[in-house]
């Protein structure tokens, strides 16, 4: 392995010569052993620093910046955007908090490969220097929290909300599907009066309905960008609207709406915007929770339990029992679940815990708050396709329970009272007979007006007189 | 002590004399005593089923109940909402998940109170029926729901929304007073470039600005209503439209908001719309954590600290050393905080283990909503009154370390390169002398040319040009 | 209501004249107007309090104080300790961090009430003064912890340890009594190879009785006193080796074991002892969200659920459908459940947010603790009494299941290789029939040798030979 | 790239060709793509993998398994152990909640790579069948959770206690190197009396201290090995007593003490001694927040904040501020301690919701455990080495900011009540003199008087007398 010289104001350093990085990353490597390979900086923010980075370039350009340095610099940027130069940022989260390090690592990849670009030689910072640059008119203060933002918007826009809505409509389907099965409702985990199996599904889709809704009502506050707040929020060392033509820039390159942040302060010393994103996240995440526990109760058995959906067999289940097939897609979500809830921890306590002028929890914030829209939109899409498009109601099975029930009483409140009603199901239940047999025997009514009256598709809606 | 007895379908209890509860009220006391007084359900959600049963009641009257039942349970239902009831509910939090026996324990008080007002006898379910006449076309599994947001709306609207804009109206208060007074920026809590202290309590302006429209942003999905869902969501027993009716009454009733949920088996079988809801609060803990701690830390001290504020000295802060003033309405916001954020965790937990058509955590989910409203509420009201509105600036003291700072030299990056302006800094705080100094022996710069370069009120805003 | 003057060095305050506490109390009433009265300090703290000041005022005796003035001391906390002055304790967890204000407010009560004893004028602090004398070679920074720990090692040992073993005994109860009664086992929530229900139970009886086990352990960290410690951890102005007898009288007085605390700067600083204890809480709680969970799913039904469990029916459970019965006990464990876990959050921010020499999150994290341990205590004892030992097995269902499953194949796997069990298994399972019939149907054993072979007790246990 | 054909119940697939695994493997990658490579079940637990499948195959050749399969068994599984085959296990957590495939993973591996050893062909399952040998008396259901247990007491022992003994052992260099340094104390973050530098970082000795004992108590029930339950518990398909051999022989082959689980019932079916162990390192988290924020506020500065330390120098702090330093080895230590708080949410949720014979949390719960073990003990070396041991103490700040100080008046109380050196102190303050001018003003003592009793040096311990 070969290595050159890179350089920073604490001296010399030896860096992989097929490395793009400078001496800044290559002491944060050295001094933040944290984690390994695992706990890297995720994709989606070192691309989104490369939009912050391309979009500063062009409005310093505008401001003065040597054109020729400009478009190496936003050539080195799309490079970065585009992820294939995603080795030369090896990073890990725990670093300092505010991200200096990263944001080091990305001047310093696009300085050296806009170097290279302009024929110049690596490491020299010349004619493209990291700081000077690359680096122009920012701050890690106000750039950090910009990428995170960027990467924030647009991981929810072009990973979460499709993800989810194909969940949706997944489910949607199977309301319609199941329109017409009459099962036992439950309460307590108890029978109860019946309903449709579709109207329980349309509860799921509800759900994700508003899960969906709740992902894009946080993202005005995301839309919000610190670029052009420098080191403490004041702007320093930047011009005059600045801020805003940046944010325009971002906008132009993503395709997707940014503003500059009304109170740069705020937007550098707090995250709660992030806080409030992950929180509609940990909001998905206790819908998914509760969508894939039902199904995978509903689908117990195949003989001992409730057994009255069907999932997809899409795998061996066991190593010991043969013709053992599992609720495995449902197990991934719910796992899924419990990851996010806990990084509502986290992300609350990182974002809680800033001080003064800077937050310094951003890498951590932004690394829970990627995570959990990453593993919710792949376990949705894994769940969408390997399990909920698949699920097939157990009609048999569903018609079986419906009838043992006795909680079908119910509907005679308004003949009989509540109390008479209530001697019927407790007969029934005592003796083991069904609620006809007990109310008949109980003289209240005839078996005809039993059967009349009984009839549980009567039972799914209000009364319409 | 005095007792009558009350009956339920389970058989006969003594019921204290004085009190209006009945038999299953009793024995929620007696089978789940469990965390004592201090765990009751609170007082807002009493309140609200005060609501519930009294716009319930109205509309089962234009459907036929008989007018005078439904009067003498509207005018119970009116002592409920006064709240000089609030005795007569003594169930705690711990009790069955659908909270039926809170739903009964409201049903059985209205139901005597009415009997008493009609001049009936106590415990003779006659002329009002607990369960016939006061839960007519009702459930538990839809009244607890609607009770819940009820509830939550209410706090919301008439104690978190006015509380904190108190507080924001404080603090802005300060952003004006404090515009003029330039202070040393921190970040990573060390020296940074320069700001306004008016600036710096800019940042928290914005964010308690941004808690009030987070708390706003949860409203709309929080007056939807289960009511019309009866136990498991179909709307059995009820009429067609009475879910819409009761919405609108309950609109009427409480001067807010509501609609009929456009889908009953979702807001029955899980709360989403609290967990969304308390992610709102759990953000304003994080932010109201973070402005506490910096104003704790600000004006730490007297002499030993940073001491750039003057916080209100509101008791004698050590029982050993006298003299000592403490910041302890920060500390009583930075546990309130603590405590919001675990109950974010609680809540979610509770909602996301629902099972089929009903989550059976309700209970401990709206007491920890409520919980963390009023907490907040009650908390920014404290710290607005006894802390913020009180706060001074030691200008002497932010003065002195202004001067002292070496990051001023910032300004110079344009000037002199990062490299020279490095070389300053540092040997001025090697050598502990001032930046000027220091500029000056390095021949960098004249002491004339540093005061004209290096003002603070330049540092305070991009560059004009 | 008639009031009397008293006063601190911030001035003179009216306190209600049948109270005993003093001007700081009364301060903090009106500075901390936070939660309202379910959100008071809880009673084993007070109780706590006075063993401490009890325990104070016998070594101070010793070291010369008065012990005419010890004595009333003495005698006014053993009204503290009886609980009989609980409502001379009025002020809420969310005050100063470091509980200055409740120590005072215990030193007020039991100095106004030793004053009474002596004959003296309430609020004239003579003979007996809350700081000089009450507060006698102590601060709130070292007495407020020592509460902490004293009242948290009262409470497990006399609250929590017997409900858990309580419970565990009722559960091993059933171990026994069930141990006869050959079940499917449920992996995945699918059939799977069988068990005893009594093995099942077994696995309950093991998690309460090392969440007693768990219990224990986190005590020798909190029998260690932060007493003698004073402002700062020094112990500035106590004696040498107050600390020690102190420690030793509490152990006295109690009867539990205390120690003073190795290093007294940690016990005032931190409360990691405190986050230990509830570490073992958070764990107790998960481990009844399994147990209850699983009593309340086995006992599903009556028709349409697993059925295997018949739960005692203690109440009307719907208010709606008549006849129904729920696992009401087990909806407030699991309630229980989800409450502490959110309060293990609380306690862990709370405890990592100290800084310097005091942690002022104190009142906040014992409120926690004591609620938790009080919460599992009292629902353990619920739990037991009104359903655990209740429970029957429904024996003829779980029979009936045992023999419809597929799994019981899976100790053909050494006869027939694992993947003709698995054709066996998956062609019942498609057909509809049982495993004997497609065992046979595929000619791969006689129905005798399938008799022989495929019997449910041969599979509880490891193979003999 | 080319491939082979694996199988499996299920059907044909392609492998790539230079991968060990097989059928149900590349069936898991295809239906689980949740994640990503970050997500890959950690490298510690297929290591202990490679231990059980070891120690499986050495006692299944006393029961009678081939030794030439057992051997060649045993080899590949060395391979395992020592890392070299990580590129064969692919998977990541988010796959079925009992680990199956990652079970089958490792079977498939070993059997291909044993099969390779005895020149046989990959995917032929002969001679080394992956189910009937490598998985021979075994179960996903108790060779995940032994996996779990291996990995976790190997991972504390050899990672986390030595980490954490490291940084114990720096901060007590301190200690001593401290000793002599006397300062300002503070609580509240207000000036209070003094104590040594030395005696402040005894706190965090005595945290770290405890840290240590908290970790090697939880390792007893952490010692308990599931393996020998099988499928359900009851150790079906097992022989007599493997399950007390396996266990010897996995001590055997790591070294560590393990034991059987006293209960298999409860070995698989919850994860409480994981939840256990892990609020053991949540505890240790909250230390190190604690303590990693102490040092950062006292070392805050160089010229406006406490000043106290002085923190190592190992990068350039600011991409726009030169010459600025930052307490960045301070900051990931924070971020950690906030990830692992985090984790403890994931953790309780995970292990709470297990039901009847399996949790089917299993990866995620792990895959938690062992990212925080990980990251305290990387995150404690890496603050040991770059922080801890080069903090120097700015002697001549302390020494500066103790005499300003007037809470040393404290000393005076017995000399001169609390009142009067009340009104001392508060004079001092409102003026702005020192202590001593005040209390000479006041003619409370002479110069000389004062000077000799207000010693520094007396406060740091109790009175001798």
């Amino acid at each position: 392995m070969s290595f050159r010289t890179e350089r920073d104001t604490f001296g010399d350093l030896q860096v992989p010569a097929d490395r793009y990085w400078g001496a800044q990353t290559q002491r944060s490597l050295q001094n933040f052993d944290i984690g390994g390979p695992s706990q890297r900086l995720p994709p989606p923010l070192i691309k989104a620093f490369g939009v912050v980075k391309k979009a500063a370039s062009i409005i310093n350009v505008s401001y003065g910046l040597d054109p020729k340095i400009g478009d190496a610099i936003q050539k080195a940027a799309d490079d970065v955007i585009s992820g294939k130069l995603m080795d030369h940022f090896p990073l890990v989260v725990f670093q300092t908090g505010s991200g200096t390090q990263t944001n080091m690592n990305v001047n310093e990849v696009i300085s050296n490969r806009a170097i290279e670009l302009l024929g110049g030689e690596l490491g020299s910072k010349n004619p493209v220097h990291p700081n000077d640059h690359v680096n122009m008119s920012q701050s890690s203060n106000d750039t950090f929290p910009t990428a995170m933002h960027v990467a924030a918007v647009t991981e929810i826009s072009h990973s979460l909300l499709p993800a989810l809505t194909g969940l949706r409509d997944a489910l949607n389907e199977k309301v319609q599907s199941f329109s017409h099965i009459i099962k036992i409702g439950r309460t307590h985990l108890q029978d109860a009066t019946p309903l449709t199996l579709g109207q329980e599904f349309s509860g799921y889709v509800q759900q994700i309905d508003n899960g969906i809704a709740r992902a894009k009502d946080v993202l005005p506050r995301l839309r919000f960008l610190a670029q052009g707040g420098t080191a403490v929020g004041t702007g320093l060392n930047t011009r005059k609207n600045f801020d805003v033509k940046v944010a325009a820039e971002i906008s132009n390159i993503t395709g997707l709406k940014f503003q500059t942040a009304p109170n740069k302060f705020e937007a550098l010393a707090c995250h709660d915007a992030l806080v409030e994103a992950h929180g509609a996240l940990n909001v998905i995440a206790c819908s998914l929770m509760k969508i894939a526990n039902d199904i995978r109760f509903l689908g117990s058995g195949p003989r001992c339990g409730f057994g009255e959906l069907m999932l997809p067999e899409n795998e061996p289940g066991s190593s010991i029992m043969p013709g053992k097939v599992n609720p495995t897609q449902c197990e991934a979500v719910t796992m899924v679940a419990a990851q996010v809830m806990g990084n509502q921890t986290t992300v609350s306590i990182a974002s809680s815990n800033g001080h003064f002028e800077l937050n310094v929890f951003k890498p951590v914030i932004i690394m829970n708050v990627l995570q959990s829209i990453r593993l919710i939109s792949d376990a949705s899409r894994s769940f969408t396709k390997n399990c909920v498009l698949g699920i097939r109601a157990n009609e048999k099975r569903i018609n079986h329970l419906l009838n043992k029930s006795l909680m079908l009483a119910t509907i005679l409140n308004s003949h009989l009272g509540y109390d008479n009603v209530a001697k019927c199901a407790k007969k029934a239940h005592r003796e083991g007979t069904t609620l006809k047999e007990a109310t008949v025997a109980l003289q209240f009514l005839t078996p005809e007006e039993f059967d009349e009256k009984v009839r549980p598709e009567l039972m799914l809606h209000p009364d319409d007189e």
